[in-house]
């Protein structure tokens, strides 16, 4: 248990209303109360709020006009004593109490830290912690749903259900061996290990299936925009943003930060690629080089390929198509209000399986189709995906890979087999494999690791 | 008095670990309480926090999983019920919330609409109202306790004092007019009327040379640097980032929003003007192109000109000194490490009043004079402003302006002998003038205009 207390800004940097300076730890009452000019925070409820100013004690001043909220353990996220200070919403004024606080006993917090407490503290698993931090990051309502879902421990629940059948079949086959009480105890025993690990490997493997869409609902279908110069790129560009609220965050970088552009298709998020380049320049490939291009291509989940049916289709679209071969592209047919000069059915011959879609962006026709087709490429049919539990971390993904592994190493043992107690040392493995993801067997330094993942004030 | 209840959210667009949806109005409580599923929020103590779940009414579903703030008119910022809806710090998640209670009978909130109830229920005046929004803008501590102390109501204060005198030297001599108790009463209501506006006039020139540096305090000084290729821009850029912590904001514009960066040189807040280009190409001239580059430095308050040590002054170096005849420039002798070639005697001859700084900006020496330097162009010799009241607002400078006319016109007319009453007049405008400043007498589209510039959900 860690007894220092921790302080940070828990509210997003940048100019708003409100602007949080949260402390948790013993002595948060009492470092708040210190420089709080109001009620005796000491004497106040808990889950109570209180009007007042902070003073800086070096000067006396007032450093800043503030509420105060008094939450005291264990009934709190970390199960702490917590108090948030809510201030005016700049950041000069926010960054000055957080340093009258730390200058008072607080400890600025580690990325994550309230977050890994709640954990440490048994209010939340790995897992539920983890969903916490694709909540904040979630790009769409249904990412949100799979994070909420998680966090309200469905995906723990699920773990928990297939390591309790796990635990209880090894229990079991232990006391058939140790305890036998009929004469075919090994084959009874066999018989339910086999049955066992194939229900949880069942298990398992319908949770990977969902990993792919789960990956694209918390990272986003990263998308290019590619084609020749002047077949409306921009405009899809525009149309997609514009139909669909963007969202646009900045991603940390060394000299200048990265703008990441995100849309929303029908609770599909697209990760536009290098936006900026294509707003600036309509030409991706003359903007950023044929080999930065290429990277861009690979790093795609989806490519949008604009053609121009008012010209024909000439070397470069075909290698275009041939650089495309075997991607997930959705071919589009732009400005069919020009005279027509593109052979569509040349063009549908070049796309194979892939969609073409026939569109005239700046009279915004063919919108609708071109969104069911990105729609499609991510849904592959089952449309209603919102009561699934979507795998959607990387760390569950490989955990999930291991402990399948694991259980086909059990199961071949069995079928060439290998003694029951060499097969439990597989099926335990699995156990312990899935209790990784749920934080029940877990390292320090991967807790450590994890958490430092979140973002300052979680 | 307003009767809807408004919404909005209140913490900074982007990830972080809390963002709050704000209500105020009558039906705040009603209208959470509704959404909210734990305690009922109809029934809890005013000022005090619950843990719950906001369902969407449509599904059933959970939405979110919250902490709820109630707090009970009239103790609250805008004296309306207010209700806290605190989240996971997503934007999905937030701005789901803020659909739900959208849909659920609250009115998005326009850009200071909380303030303007503030104002409008009584609870502060409008320099006040207007200081909020200067503390969330502010860039350093100073610009920060500038607005502090004009939200503490010094200005208001100051300028009701001022307005105070103006109206008891009316009554009086309107009393005096009218009820002459001696034979000299017109000699002695025109030494009094004259004494008076001339302190007030006193006090009004006095705030108004605040002005500049209130001015600064809040936007910034606009800086710009420049010199030949090569010189060291971008060390000298480097150095005032890394020895200076930067504060980066984003102002929204139409197609990609600009970012503008702040360093704080011992309290004064330096606005690096086109930051981005000269760390890109090393060249602002070069980059944004001559006309672009004369524009930046018309908007500049303060151009550092980089000279290079260990090269001969040319005919661009002092085509650059005609160019910024009569600006305000620091000059930079860069490179004292390398061969000296430059002239100083020479550039001291150019630099004329200016100061010229020797610098070894990649040996990290002359950083402090060149800090020095900066800081004296803005306090002319005043080292501790911490005390004084600033006027920093564009309004409220206008607004003096006008008061210090009519106090003017006032006087004119009194040493030119026009009669009492019509001096009257002036005096009875100059009170009404600075009834503006605290929104004493004010017209409500100027009202709407001037909270219509403040952040969502402030």
């Amino acid at each position: 248990m860690e007894t220092d207390t921790i302080t940070a800004i828990s509210t997003p940097m940048g100019e708003g209303a409100i602007a949080i300076v949260r402390l948790s730890g013993p002595q948060a009452v009492s470092i708040a109360g210190d420089l709080f000019r109001g009620k005796d925070l000491n004497e106040v409820d808990s889950h109570t709020m209180h009007y007042g100013k902070i003073i800086d004690p070096d000067t006396g001043e007032t450093a800043e006009e503030v509420m105060v909220s008094v939450m005291r353990a264990p009934k709190t996220f970390t199960r702490e004593d917590i108090v948030e200070i809510n201030c005016h919403g700049g950041l000069v004024s926010v960054n000055r109490v957080l340093e009258i606080v730390l200058a008072s006993g607080g400890r600025l917090a580690e990325p994550g830290e309230f977050t890994k407490r709640a954990f440490l503290n048994g209010r939340i698993d790995l897992s539920q912690a983890e969903a916490v931090m694709d909540l904040i990051r979630a790009k769409t309502d249904r990412a949100m749903n799979v994070a909420l879902k998680q966090m309200d421990g469905r995906l723990s629940n699920l773990i928990q259900q297939l390591r309790q059948k796990l635990l209880e079949t090894l229990a079991h086959v232990e006391v058939n061996i140790d305890y036998p009480e009929y004469d075919d105890v090994e084959e009874m025993s066999h018989e339910m290990m086999e049955q066992k690990t194939k229900e949880v490997h069942a298990e398992v493997s319908n949770l990977l299936q969902t990993a792919r869409q789960g990956k694209i609902l918390r990272e986003g279908l990263g998308t290019a925009i590619i084609g020749r110069p002047n077949v409306g790129k921009s405009s899809l560009m525009n149309t997609l943003v514009h139909e669909n609220k963007a969202i646009v965050t900045e991603v940390p970088g060394t000299t200048r930060d990265v703008i990441e552009e995100y849309v929303n298709v029908r609770g599909v998020p697209l990760r536009l690629i290098d936006t900026a380049g294509i707003r600036e320049t309509e030409d991706i490939v003359e903007r950023i080089g044929v080999e930065r291009s290429r990277q861009v291509l690979e790093e795609a989940d989806l490519i949008l390929l604009v053609l121009n049916y008012g010209d024909e289709l000439n070397d470069d679209d075909k290698q275009l198509f041939d650089a495309l071969r075997d991607m997930n592209i959705i071919v589009i047919v732009n400005k069919m209000d020009l005279e027509p000069k593109l052979d569509i059915d040349q063009v549908k011959e070049f796309a194979g399986d892939n969609p073409v879609i026939s569109t005239s962006l700046i009279h915004e026709k063919g919108v609708d189709q071109l969104e069911n087709a990105i729609a499609d490429t991510f849904f592959e049919g089952e449309l209603d995906a919102g009561d699934m539990t979507y795998v959607s971390n990387v760390r569950h993904v490989q955990l999930l890979k291991q402990a399948k592994q694991s259980l086909e190493d059990a199961q071949n043992g069995m079928e060439m087999g290998v003694p029951l107690d060499v097969v439990q040392i597989d099926v335990t493995r699995t156990w312990e494999i899935l209790g990784e993801i749920i934080g029940d067997t877990v390292h320090e330094s991967l807790i450590d690791q994890l958490f430092s993942q979140f973002c300052l004030g979680k």
